[in-house]
């Protein structure tokens, strides 16, 4: 069976950030393929991936990209599928704003669900929650994950209530 | 059977932009219930309201607010399905920045899918696309939009490329 | 002959804005056709478009878009001709930011002449200055139409000199 | 008796920051609680602890937190305490501008008193202002805090004047 | 007996923003002073009055201004009392940021307590509160004003509910 | 015979930036000529450089400049060849918008053709793009330049898609 | 005698700012010329005027422009004399942060003095000062002048008080 | 006779931005005293050094500071002497905006002459240049210091032209 979710990247050099989408779906009990498309250095191959991606059986596109950041954008105009945009601060980016208006802003009619700069994780786990809607098991997945987080939070509140903050992680 | 998109937002002067959401998903075949609920003023509604909403059968949530923009963040805080943010420009407003960064940087583990600043049919047109995930006849509908916006595009440009730009729509 | 400079926008609501780089042309003596290609709408059109423009015999590209500005880069993404990017301040940018940084800031290899915000004008100057590189007779017109330029501005001074600050065009 | 302030703040990660308000605090003679409350992670024990604060005898709630900031003002929320709110810069913050702006900027009806980026030692002192309006030790500490800093400045001025620039601590 | 609250601007042009704290002190029960302050114009003024206010029984002080707004920072340069800071929208503001960033950004020992862009009212509720710590009457009236936020809010979602989105207010 | 591109920048200390352009040129088989002129302290040079350089057989400048940048157009001011600026980010930058906009945001008549910060490889590309106009071989050149792009990144593919992006590059 | 200040401007589209330069001039007892002088369209004109204004006898050079606002700064380049610059919101600026950026952000070596975002007014008692370091009877008038200041805030002080601040200016 | 140049900072912190200016300072043959003034931690000492500066000789002003900058414009409330502002990027700047605008945005009436962030060098050569006004031979050092500014570019260039640019400084 193919996998549902797609992440793709617009360079190599975004695997550092964008592997954290495919490590967290994993932990959600998502598959996912992992690949590079570049907008502007291979389009034609972005037009090949966009338009057949729900054909394969693919049902969440996560696209990352940095700067003036047209993949995640470009992917929506070609495909059904809705599609999570990470935008990812470059190089020679201006704070990240240039990764962020260029995903964010898309004109009425093609979406891009954006999230944090550098938000890859975050990318995955809405991934999974889309594909929650028609799966009971990863609903299930994701609510324990949010207990989890919870409870991750109340361990440290354990330890600095009882350490007091002077000492905490000394 | 109940609605499966919940569109709510911080304040009645929210609704001239969230009533696109609802307006383009009934377009997209998707009922949807429109309510406010305030993070701000009325918190323990939010709570209730977040906590329970996919108890109810809500698939997606569309939550639309403006300047330090609680909602969106506070509902994905409590709720495990997939939520929408729709930063709105309040009247006081620092140009927008205040709820686009308030809804779209969320931390890692509770994403928010951020749309464009007062983007509530994106936040609609998004929600359809996820609940498309599991239902055919909504991906078909969201197929057949992007069509329609295709053909729009080309019914101007029809005009144009014939009557030359210095006589378009004169 | 087909013409050398083919202008392009997202939607014809720019077209107020990017009509002023179809005049400028014309009174330089460089034809251009214009109409309309929007990346998100018709990214079947942008394709076609912009890999065959210079097999048409388009010289030079002037490509126009608001918000998520992705039809300059994307065009400059599939041509090899040079394209010039006019950000369009769109109804519900963020000031201009969007349109200006996802136009202006593209990766390494892929570029797009950028001018100011809806610099259309200065888009069509930039035109007919790359043809002026091959064809003396535009070179000289440029060259004529910045000597007005000056003499405008003279004609302005002389009145205020004359006149004096407190009178002038009263 | 129970503490007066209480310091709260979304992560252990923003300890090295917070810690600053809990020790002035300190010298200015009040003593204050310290702990962890994530309204992204944790958000039922956010309400319980909002709720409940001025019931146990907390008079004022200092709340520090990063990137779409939603703490101070949810505590705000649930509170009728004054709500002391810190921007932190978080690592993937778009220049701290996120949590400025997510905490600054709250509708009419729920302030938070928001102190600059990272200002947690003002936010200490802030609330000691805050109690010294009922407790003339603590206004009299804060009287003499203020001198102290102006002493300290003094004794620089001294050394700078009597050593000249060039050889201000060298 | 004098008032507790002490209102000052830095010009009168502010006054339109700023009796939004007047009134809703008004509303909580508490009675406040309201005059000019500029500390680009009157500047012995400003240090004659933050320095004797508490002297005169005045418990917290707000402050608004625009552009380089030195108002609120200077007033708590001089004073031992919490003081409020109103950033306000100046007419040749660059979009607020001025007014906001002027007032926030305190150095570590003079604090500001910063409310929104042109927050006068949300000044006004938190003298309220910041009295209420010494004050039972004043903390009741804030308990009362919160819970009529919530009712006004439910009124209105009683009638969109029952109306339906189409019908709301029209 | 002279040189068609001439490499113009504010001081030796843009020259690691600028070099990318001279470098691309080379490749792309265009001889560049490369020096300092600055506008702030040689601005007869800049003068004198302007005006003559079509004069000269130059066809295109590119003018990089950090901070309050009037280089490139002030070169425009001077020239009529076609002028691609170069935005860089100096040492006392305020995040690179002093250099991109004092660069970008020319009035109309006078256009620069503006490139993303520090983004030199692409002006020296654009500037083979505008020499393409009437060179077949430059042209020749670029697609095939375009199309290396192609299969750089594609090889990248192959090997994240054969290694899977957990080993990718170990 | 030649007039000691010069007020130079981009545009005529300047003057409405720029007249106040003069007017607080006059009132100051200094005398000025005021003209127009283009760095983008008359660029000779500027570097004549800038090379010889204090061979003429002015003393000090005010600069106004917008958008990439090059005047001040290559006015400073050409003249030994100190140059005030006033950033103009031109009909296209980007909120003001070209001009003010362009013009504020001078590299080491060449200063321009800049005043608030379209304050021509201080541009003006600016130059006085300059003037009044070496006349006293213009440094008599401008202490005047802020005891004016001073006075004239202080009236509305009394109106204020006495009517109360329901009742102001109604 | 006494230093007819001021040059005040906030903090020792700031000195080794600001002895850049006593340093050109005395390079232009003018002697500054160099000390600390604290708006916010020693304001009665910045009024009587701001109101008597100019009875004591002084004929001009330098003040640096950071983050909420109030002692530029606090020295030019209290003194009829020119003020030059320096904005210096401290620590927790939101990236030297916060100095920029609270030093630039003055309202009408009390002037700042602002440089660029961290520009104490052109603060000192601005303040010779005012001075040059009444002072042939500080106007004649400055001249000479822009001649030789020229004469350091011109050595660079005909390095790099003699060395080509893949040599130079190699």
């Amino acid at each position: 069976m193919s996998k549902k979710v797609s992440i793709i990247m617009g360079s190599d050099s975004d695997l550092p950030i964008m592997k954290d989408a495919a490590d967290v779906l994993k932990e959600l009990g998502v598959e996912a393929e992992v690949t590079i498309v570049s907008a502007h250095r291979t389009p034609e191959r972005l037009m090949d991936f966009a338009k057949n991606a729900h054909l394969r059986g693919v049902e969440v596109i996560i696209a990352g990209a940095g700067g003036a950041a047209h993949l995640p954008g470009m992917a929506a105009s070609f495909s059904p599928l809705p599609v999570i945009g990470v935008p990812i601060k470059s190089s020679n980016s201006i704070d990240g704003w240039d990764s962020v208006l260029s995903i964010l802003q898309m004109p009425g009619g093609v979406p891009v669900a954006t999230v944090a700069l550098n938000g890859a994780k975050n990318a995955g786990i809405l991934a999974a929650q889309i594909l929650g809607v028609a799966d009971e098991k990863i609903r299930a997945n994701i609510i324990e994950y949010k207990a989890n987080l919870t409870n991750q939070v109340q361990a440290k509140i354990d330890v600095l209530e009882k350490d007091g903050y002077e000492n905490y992680k000394k």
